[in-house]
């Protein structure tokens, strides 16, 4: 819900050096970088810097006079960090050693042993913090890009939740028209966040809404209602689901924001229309509530979170049945690079994709789907939604 | 729209001291700092500090082990500064040399030279930035609390804006039960941020749907809708009114927004339903747009943004008949400290008491209300909303 709706896109610039680097002495063949650097998308109103060149180089300008040292914690591949150097202007400036992955990227600077954000960037919250945030422009990037097409609204709402004695925050999308259309009544996919991250991550960094406006604009989806609310992930440590007790947010989810969201909009309230989806920790999020469900959900989706396998299938009842789709994806260098976790358990790390084709071959609708390029971070979870929506509620 | 709607409010600590620090040579009157310090409502998840004591005391932490200086831009009042300073552990404290005002304030860091955000703080549009910040509990905030009552929803929209060639954002405030009360149609009241903030401050740092959702619950008010999109103010330097082009913003608001909101959501759209109003420069704004399109306006407020003379009334045509509210507000701190705005050519500084007592005189709906105790920041505008808000809209 930030300013970047509003930005204008950051084209990837002429790929003319205008001042081309020497070639660094230590790698002769690598290339030069490209001196077409322009601003972030996601910086702050006005702000130059950080900016990113043509190739997915980032580069820093951080003022801080005094400082002993400056360091981005984003480096090459969007990993590793930064340093910067001080001119003789006492700016400090560094450029990424290489490039970095295409789309999103949380990251913070380091002041003298301290953790900042960068005054220039806008920020989102991810890692337990509001961090900065840059977009390194992807080839694809049209498919989120905000265009002129009717745009469906993101509204915040405030629902009781008895069991944890407070008004919960959700944020809710409801498709171009759902004000004029009176008389239609929608699915709706409850669609869940990492670990570290909270209800303001589909929106802010995943574009969710723009993905929605422009997969209806162009006749590719059915229009459906997302709701996105907290997870109560953020008290697990990473990656500790084993110890993780599901119990208190499939509580608020299956006995309080599902009621009220069928009390408050012109939902579909039946299981047919209704979808759980969710990134990393919101995808194993999923997989403990929605299969124990199958009274409430029909559709399900993993995006870098955990497979089905035959096991899971056959272990639960009746999900051969209810189940109108399994929707399973990563990005590509979870999957080459061993990120795709493992078993906390000690057992054989699961193959996905192995895993989606037997759900296939036993006749479920299972779609695997790998993001080229990218990592543990959101253009995978862009473009799996990009995937997945049109896949839903084909009733 | 960040997490501030789900922290839970910080209570004014008990009045005892528990660890009573000495008082400050220097000024051996002085009351005692009580050591009740509690993180300020408006912080991260799970972070520390800031933090503010029953006093309205704040005390910063900041980690920068290296860093040769650290300074905080909020002082005594709420203007000033506070120089921390680094302890054997390398952490940099420090607390303000007096009690702030209470309410909302703006701040940044100065670390080494460089202007960064506290690492604790949550963030808010102002001064042109993302800045930290922080809360002192009122002791009215009652009015502005998150309470058990039913809630109405911000929603954020992206409406065509053919004037500037692009979706420009909005968030609408609807009332609780706008989506069930699918036969009522409501009156619009169009509010306005001040310079350096932008759309997202009336329901961020204002509270604007909290303090309606409470006046609605206690019956106080007739349930309106409230629409806060971006004045364009922001390539005006402060103060520079004079120089400011209305016409842009007045295009978008009159031509596009006005038109979009009375096609997609149920509004009286009427003369005597549509309410504008403005905070600092947003009221600049108002006075500049809404006595040219009374055809469009009843209702009008100003809300530290300056004052109608009966001048401003005789030379604006129909002013009488169709102006159903004049509402003038200040804070106290405004009006004794010399900072109610002087006209830029010279002119003598108009007395916004005489001059809405000198419309009552005239038979004009004309209401003027100074907040006690508060200067040109957000308490005094969420207690002026709280006030307007119920003499809008009575037919």
């Amino acid at each position: 819900m930030l300013a970047l709706l509003l930005a204008t896109a950051v084209g990837v610039g002429s790929a003319s050096a205008q001042t081309p680097a020497p070639a660094s002495p230590a790698s002769a063949a690598a290339p030069a970088v490209k001196e077409d650097f322009k601003p972030s998308s996601l910086n702050q109103p006005g702000q130059e810097y950080p900016q990113v060149n043509s190739q997915g180089y980032v580069r820093f300008r951080v003022v801080a006079p005094d400082a002993k040292s400056v360091r981005a914690s984003l480096g090459l591949g969007g990993r590793g960090g930064t340093t910067l150097t001080k001119g003789a202007d006492g700016v400090w400036v560094g450029t990424s050693e290489g490039p970095l992955d295409e789309g999103f990227h949380y990251y913070h600077l380091n002041v003298d042993g301290g953790t900042f954000n960068d005054p220039g960037a806008l920020n989102f919250y991810g890692g337990v913090r509001w961090e900065s945030g840059i977009e390194i422009p992807a080839h694809d990037a049209d498919f989120y890009a905000l265009k002129n097409v009717p745009h469906g609204n993101v509204q915040q709402i405030l629902f009781p939740s008895p069991s944890t004695n407070t008004s919960r925050r959700a944020f809710v999308y409801t498709p171009p028209g759902y004000d004029k259309n009176q008389s239609t009544r929608y699915p709706v996919l409850y669609l869940q966040h990492g670990w570290g991250e909270d209800e303001t991550a589909w929106s802010n960094q995943g574009h969710a809404n723009l993905i929605m406006d422009n997969l209806i604009a162009a006749g590719k989806t059915r229009p459906f209602i997302i709701v996105m609310t907290y997870g109560m992930t953020n008290d697990a440590r990473p990656g500790a689901i084993n110890s993780f007790d599901i119990k208190p947010f499939q509580t608020v989810l299956i006995n309080e924001l599902i009621p009220y969201v069928d009390a408050n909009f012109r939902t579909l309230a039946d299981q047919p229309h209704r979808a759980m989806a969710g990134l990393s920790m919101g995808g194993f999020e999923t997989k403990a509530i929605a299969p124990k469900n199958l009274d409430k959900f029909s559709h399900i989706g993993l995006l870098s979170g955990g497979t089905f396998s035959m096991e899971d299938v056959n272990s639960t009842p009746g999900f051969k049945d209810k189940v109108k789709l399994v929707f399973v994806s990563y990005g590509s260098k979870e999957l080459s690079g061993g990120n795709a976790r493992a078993p906390a358990n000690g057992a054989p790390r699961p193959d996905p994709k192995a895993n989606a084709e037997a759900l296939k071959a036993a006749g479920l609708n299972s779609v695997f789907y790998v993001s080229p390029d990218t990592a543990h971070e959101f253009l995978s979870w862009r473009r799996s939604l990009y995937q997945m929506a049109p896949l839903m509620f084909r009733d």
